[in-house]
């Protein structure tokens, strides 16, 4: 088993590749407005990295009671932060409407050129480790398992990408399996996995590429996260973890394979992580 | 404020770097016998490291309660482990002993070929930050701080090198101070700086080229390591945060100036973090 370590990138996840490739490509007139998005925190991140790196406004809505780390992180990268709704996906309806208003880019979670981005550590994975066998993958939105996924089969279609998301919180997992967008109910405490409405165009490139998608469930992710401590001394965040919680749950099956792990952030809260070594 | 992140290397702290270059630099006749040490965990980890990754047969012994997490790392790289003693200078009695039975090789862990080799990390800092003005360095034996400030003060005299020890562990830093070989108490937790009898040689090199040498609470220690946990995401042993804590106590002092933290290892176990994050 080897690990992907996406928890060492600026702003400690895999999402910043996304950001940096999306402002990388955009014209000086859509620079101009500022870029609008919401977050529960990771893909903010990237945007508000990205655009205090080319010197564009960030305009972020955030769910009330997002994770506090990545909310001063957000904010300690110079990005306006507006509270609004309890998920999600009701600080995206805001937001949107907002972008709408001042003439500015919404950046939804699952643009193409966040896609392409993120696809690039896919690339360091398959490049580094030509003998992978099998790679799993955390979803939230689903921009890394599609960019793990296009790039890996596009190389070598024996690659077997495996997706997962938690028990509680299935809405990306319940639609993949069955072929429609289905909401499900959202009570994970791992926010860079917290859908409630699925994606479309992530499910579309899903449902082409990804070889299986399962659920773990967030008992097994917590214990995830304190194995990923004691074993190897990194901070998992909840989503960053669930890739090993799955290989647990899929132990027999992936016997004697080359398996890839993506810890995909490191951006856990103290007191979560307290709460964990305190149960 | 940089971090230099030895956390990060292979056995998870920077003595791997001094292991290796001892190692390399023995004859085919000193490799047979196999090397011999005493470790409470780190500088074990280093010989069972490059003893693995050449051959070698390793023998350690390390204090009884030593941090398992060490132990487990020690044993996993193929170590042969002995138990003797409560602490440190009492495991090194013992395996001294046993060493020159078997006409082994006993690696102190102030070998020069230690030291240069440790002194590998200060050359990285230099080069990619040669504005540097301040380096701050736990001591235990004091291979770090000494490969610190040889590599250091010869590359710009004027980067001024800190050393750090618990006030709960000051044997080395009273032996600096007063010019003598000072033994002292030690009830430190950080077992990386848990120095009761202080080495010849590193004190030797340490008075020439330190400029100050300063003592920290274990309980600022331990701040330290939660700050370093919740902001960089990153988990420090009670060593590696022991910088920071200097730091933070050398606030007035530092203010204005380019400061290198070293953070020397992350091998805490589980169960301190546990006890730190509850209290």
């Amino acid at each position: 088993v080897w690990v992907k370590h996406e928890n060492h990138q600026p702003v400690g996840a895999f999402k910043v590749r996304g950001g940096l490739n999306y402002v990388a490509q955009l014209s000086a007139k859509e620079r101009q407005a500022g870029l609008f998005t919401a977050s529960t925190g990771n893909h903010g991140q990237s945007i508000a990295y990205a655009s205090q790196v080319n010197g564009l406004k960030a305009t972020i809505a955030v769910p009330e009671g997002a994770n506090p780390d990545k909310v001063a992180a957000m904010q300690g990268l110079g990005a306006h932060l507006v509270f609004h709704g309890p998920d999600f996906d009701a600080a995206r309806e805001w937001v949107m409407a907002e972008a709408e208003a001042q003439q500015g880019c919404f950046v939804g979670p699952t643009e193409a050129r966040l896609i392409a981005g993120v696809g690039t550590y896919a690339l360091e994975i398959v490049e580094d480790l030509p003998e992978v066998e099998t790679i799993i993958v955390p979803v939230g939105a689903g921009s890394g398992a599609c960019g793990v996924s296009i790039v890996a089969k596009t190389i070598n279609p024996n690659i077997e990408v495996i997706a997962v998301q938690s028990a509680q919180a299935p809405a990306m997992q319940l639609s993949w399996q069955s072929g429609k967008l289905v909401r499900a109910p959202m009570a994970t405490f791992a926010e860079g996995i917290a859908t409630r409405v699925p994606f479309e165009n992530t499910q579309r490139i899903m449902r082409h590429y990804l070889d299986d998608f399962v659920l773990v469930d967030d008992r097994a992710i917590k214990e995830a996260i304190l194995l990923l401590l004691s074993h190897t001394h990194n901070l998992a965040e909840g989503a960053g973890a669930a890739a090993l919680a799955a290989a647990l749950q899929l132990k027999a099956r992936l016997a004697g394979r080359k398996v890839v792990l993506v810890l995909s952030g490191g951006n856990l809260a103290l007191d979560n992580l307290r709460t964990m070594l305190a149960e």
